[in-house]
């Protein structure tokens, strides 16, 4: 399999310029890679994340230590990839993904006071439209046991890589009589599973996020 | 919605400590994030992968500098994410996702002569079984103009995080009154898309792909 992804620094047909864009891919997803350096070591943790306009919105604990420190104004590099086919070659070295990968780079900033409430409603409205007006508002000691942080997003500060589309033809035409293509990949929603002790429907907020993880076609 | 992701430092109780359910995650995935430290910076890029025993596969492009200074020792992150289910609480703070990550620290090994090619195929293998019969070889252009790299697994350079089940009920029953629940996710795949020139049919590997990547139940 070709190293497609790897050549994220290096494939600049692959590289997007569009604002719009990067906005589009970063609203279709929700979790991302968020990088630092500590103590001159790479750091790395999983996060779930909005935007937000120009700003992408993260949260975590006050408790996680190492978020702390980034929150602190470590450098970050947060990274967002959607693997959105496998590409079949007639040989593994021409084989690759068909992908949607993001990198922002930046110091992030903590929302405090008010506009740190504001910060967390925005992000429970973005990942899931609609479930913040079904449920009870946070409790004052919830956003305090809260990290709420902005990354902003630059004219300069972010790269965006995509691949799209079939595999290339091979060059010699005898190497075209084995099966090529591409087989489709999307984070795809099943049924609803409640909780033992939930009551009522399924709510609207429900299923609009179901509705937006269909199968690929 | 909770911070689930961004916990990975700090809920013991989600530490997984046996090292077949490391390997058996990392087994059900192929892409992550490898990071490190360049100049000072956080370096990300999502990549490919494979595992082998107790060795993390890895490629790339020799064209690819900041691989290449990867590759020549830096510190490196290896982190994978599998986002496995919306958990929908009573509460957006209560809300959270069920999810697997796995990070892997060390340094990377660059493989060299026959065990280069070696390590090319076992990749190819794992990512895509049975697809190293049903094409040629790879020539020996294609295996010099890739970086191929392992990441050894130890005793103590992991750390495995998982979430599952359903959200936790709330402490007040009268917020019992809305849905909670989970909604399953899973990267999925589609219906073949032969290349217009291709020829011949979907052959066994392909099936096979797409029968490890079915819908979320």
């Amino acid at each position: 399999m070709t190293p497609d992804l790897s050549r994220f620094t290096r494939a600049p047909e692959r590289q997007a310029t569009d604002r719009e864009e990067l906005h589009e891919f970063l609203d279709s997803q929700f979790v991302g890679v968020l990088a630092s350096v500590a103590e001159g070591q790479p750091w790395v943790v999983p996060m779930l994340y909005a935007r937000d306009g120009d700003l992408v919105l993260l949260h975590g604990s006050t408790g996680a230590g190492l978020l702390r420190h980034v929150a602190a104004g470590a450098p970050v590099a947060f990274c967002v990839t959607s693997v959105d086919g496998l590409v079949v070659a007639h040989s593994t070295f021409d084989s690759s993904v068909n992908y949607r990968s993001a990198v922002i780079r930046g110091v992030l900033e903590q929302a405090r006071g008010s506009s740190e409430r504001d910060l967390l409603d925005t992000f429970s409205d973005q990942l899931m439209p609609g479930r913040t007006g079904e449920v009870r508002p946070s409790s004052a000691k919830e956003v305090a046991a809260t990290l709420a942080l902005r990354l902003p997003i630059t004219a300069d500060n972010w790269l965006m890589k995509t691949r799209t589309g079939p595999p290339d033809p091979p060059e010699n035409p005898a190497e075209q009589s084995v099966w090529c293509g591409v087989v489709p990949l999307a984070l795809t929603a099943g049924s609803p599973q409640s909780a033992g002790w939930s009551v009522g429907p399924v709510p609207e907020s429900v299923h609009a996020f179901i509705a937006g993880h269909p199968q690929p076609s």
